[in-house]
């Protein structure tokens, strides 16, 4: 939900009427439809395109050495139940890079309240009281959603769990129309742990929303995709296969999505652990045969499943996609927080 | 004590003249007279007034979507000896809507030179050289006064043990204010764990001040309210009685103030705690003999002893309550930072 | 490395023009030589000089109660892979005095991508591309060089385990300068544990620097200076000897820099650490020796080995010298990022 600023902004109170001048005539029959980020389903190509032309001018935006204004005066709160240095990172440089402010919990399962017992949707009420918008990282599955029902401002869903990891998704896929120039006609490669790896389930998700979209899953037999997010490919008219065979697939992608595998998951069987995460790795091999156009994305950390002599080598995006995580974020709390 | 850069805004030199020019001339002769918050003695009626006259101003001030510069350049160390998400984001939440900065210690107990044994004093007259004024939050009874001792800024005691929790008092009393109107000739009902709870004590102690002034205290008989305060209030002339029949006393009540029994108090005896928790429930039934006109408060977190039905009556007013926590916290930074 | 915002100032873009031009013409053709500060051995005495000029000059933007924009629009990680709240607080305070932005990450081995295997490296440049520079803290000697030859924007050592912690040398180096005011021709007594104190060997170092030093050692047997310093004292023709006498040391001396013994060291061996140390102790009896213009200083956290009776001595410099901390890292903030 949208809350406190919101009425005054739209009677044409901006924060930085400046800088925002132009984007909001442009715009002022095409505001934001969300109120809040809390899953994949909630994109269509239209939204996704907005939002990636909004990414693209936070490009600009960020290397500005004045530093922007735009969301001066509002307040982020970064609500994490369980840890993730990196996406909260993202998210503060990202409000911090739009002039806005942050109030941080890194560890809110342990240290907050929640520790005596109260309910996410009494600390989602507090916390309000305090701030213009939410980023709420949770180990439990549907948590965002929950925050969502509560809250009077908008919940960004950092991740819940095994649930969905949003923003994730939107700069996978816009790392994609950065790094190929397109979305239609393209062929991906989806390799790793394709099982857990809630980020390319949602990959795949999106994907679908195009025309001409080849996937290719190569996964150890342990972590193959599941048959819900293969059957929804099909449904929508995605044409997909499974391989066994990395270097035939590098061959003809465009995109080579790499994952780790997670340990984590494998529990006492360190044996099937070791055997999968062996299996697939992007190398110089590899990329000897990949296309020259084609790049390498992994949502990091990367372990061995990409070794480091690749990194040199310009197809190498993984890191250029962290970045375009920063450039995400700004466009959501942008619009989240300004509605255009 | 206050420091560095009191001498210059007393020479006229205020941080931005232009917001508190009016503020400034009007209570030239009314300084703020306190130098650090420390215990909820320190308050008298005048004072408590005066307080709140600047927390209602707060209320706009926090409201402005373009955010207040009040406290631009100056920077509050939150330096945290055990964990109280709630009371640090309402702090760190007050200075950045007033413009200020923040340095943030969530844990200074295990992580901080006390662990290799350092002193309070030495660490705060490390952070004193680093911060404008600090909010301690501490597990020892005493621990505010030691560091107001040493430092040479204002310091805010943001609760030390089984001591005080000054603010916390203050929005309690500042709530009544708002919801009720007035603070003379009310009856309050204080709920639930009357032994152990500081916010119960603090509050008894303030309402002694008022007149007209009828208090009940509701408790299951292991946490009833201690003679010390009984005492005081019979020395101050405020009526008070014991009841065990909540009901009767909700009917007669202008503010109810539940608290929740902290199973941290019983040990290992959980029967105990079991029979205590689930004795006095602030239900539908309870609202329905309510009058009209009063409030339920709660200092939260809160576990069952309010049920979430009663949220959405119009007199639930503790999430309200921990909003004018944050105004009450403005105000407390800007008149002991700025003096007026 | 200096990265994005590099091109821009040299182009005449600076940040904050009005705040630095004199500054910016001035030095002109004296550009600030390091990209990183990394270890005591980068420093020459000219380089040291040009450091503690503007760490001067920062002493006077501290004291302004309106705040600095010196580094307005710049970003500032605090990566920390092991706790110092000290070293954190007084980095991001120095930051936040020149009105730039931090990113805190306390306990980044804990709760970082690390846990689950990622390089450093590769951290790094997640994070490079987040922030400005980056303030690291590690347990593993070296880590600091590692993530400077990775990075694209600059890197402050803020102590790598065993190895370094260069910005506590040159506090060190400056507080003598600033209380004695010169670094040629001083004795200066290093006191406690000399084997393990990393900030001692790297005074030691930097003395080495300077002409007419005579340095003293006063050490426990167990924890005496080992042989490479000595050496290198030795081959700089620095006089040096060991002294079992406290009281003799301090009646020669200009300065006293006294330690903690770390227990830390000493394992089950309690003994020997209680015998370490109550051996040498800075209390009232010592300071009746110690010249009228003489200091003594301390890295922090003091345990007892200087009396809390000596606090209240002028010559007890320790506060100052963590204050003076402020002013180096608020110099070398400004160095690395803007160049001059």
């Amino acid at each position: 939900m949208q809350g406190r600023k919101y009425s005054m902004l739209i009677a044409g109170c901006a924060a930085s009427p400046n800088d925002t001048i132009n984007a909001q005539q442009s715009t002022l029959n095409n505001r934001f439809p969300l109120q809040d980020v809390l899953e994949a389903q909630q994109f269509d190509r239209k939204l996704l395109n907005s939002i990636f032309e909004v990414a693209r001018e936070m490009e600009d935006i960020e290397r500005d050495a004045a530093g922007s204004e735009l969301l001066k005066g509002f307040l982020m709160a970064t609500l994490f139940y369980e840890p993730s240095t990196r996406t909260r990172l993202s998210f503060e440089s990202a409000m911090k890079r739009l002039g806005g402010e942050v109030l941080t919990t890194e560890n809110a399962r342990e240290f907050s309240s929640a520790a005596k017992g109260e309910t996410l949707e009494d600390t989602i009420r507090t916390v309000e009281g305090y701030s213009d918008i939410i980023v709420l990282r949770h180990f439990e599955s549907g948590a965002a959603k929950k925050a969502a029902n509560t809250a009077n401002i908008p919940i960004i869903n950092a991740g819940d769990g095994p649930g969905q990891h949003p923003t994730q998704a939107l700069l996978d896929m816009y790392t994609i129309k950065r790094e190929i120039g397109h979305l239609d006609n393209i062929r991906v490669g989806l390799v790793g742990d394709l099982a857990n790896g809630r980020t390319v389930r949602s990959l795949a998700y999106l994907l679908a929303k195009y025309d001409g979209v080849k996937i290719y899953f190569v996964a150890p037999d342990v972590v193959k995709m599941k048959d819900d997010i293969k059957d929804h490919l099909t449904d929508s008219g995605v044409d997909w296969e499974e391989s066994t065979d990395l270097m035939e697939v590098a061959s003809k992608c465009d995109v080579i999505y790499q994952t780790r595998i997670q340990r984590e998951r494998f529990g006492d069987r360190i044996d099937l652990y070791n055997a999968a995460r062996g299996k697939y790795i992007v190398d110089t091999k590899v990329m000897n045969v990949l296309p020259k156009h084609a790049v390498v994305l992994h949502p990091l950390p990367r372990l061995d499943e990409i070794t480091v002599e690749v990194d040199s080598d310009p197809r190498a995006a993984y890191f250029r996609q962290a970045k375009n995580g920063l450039h995400i974020r700004m466009a959501l709390l942008k619009l989240l927080l300004l509605g255009y």
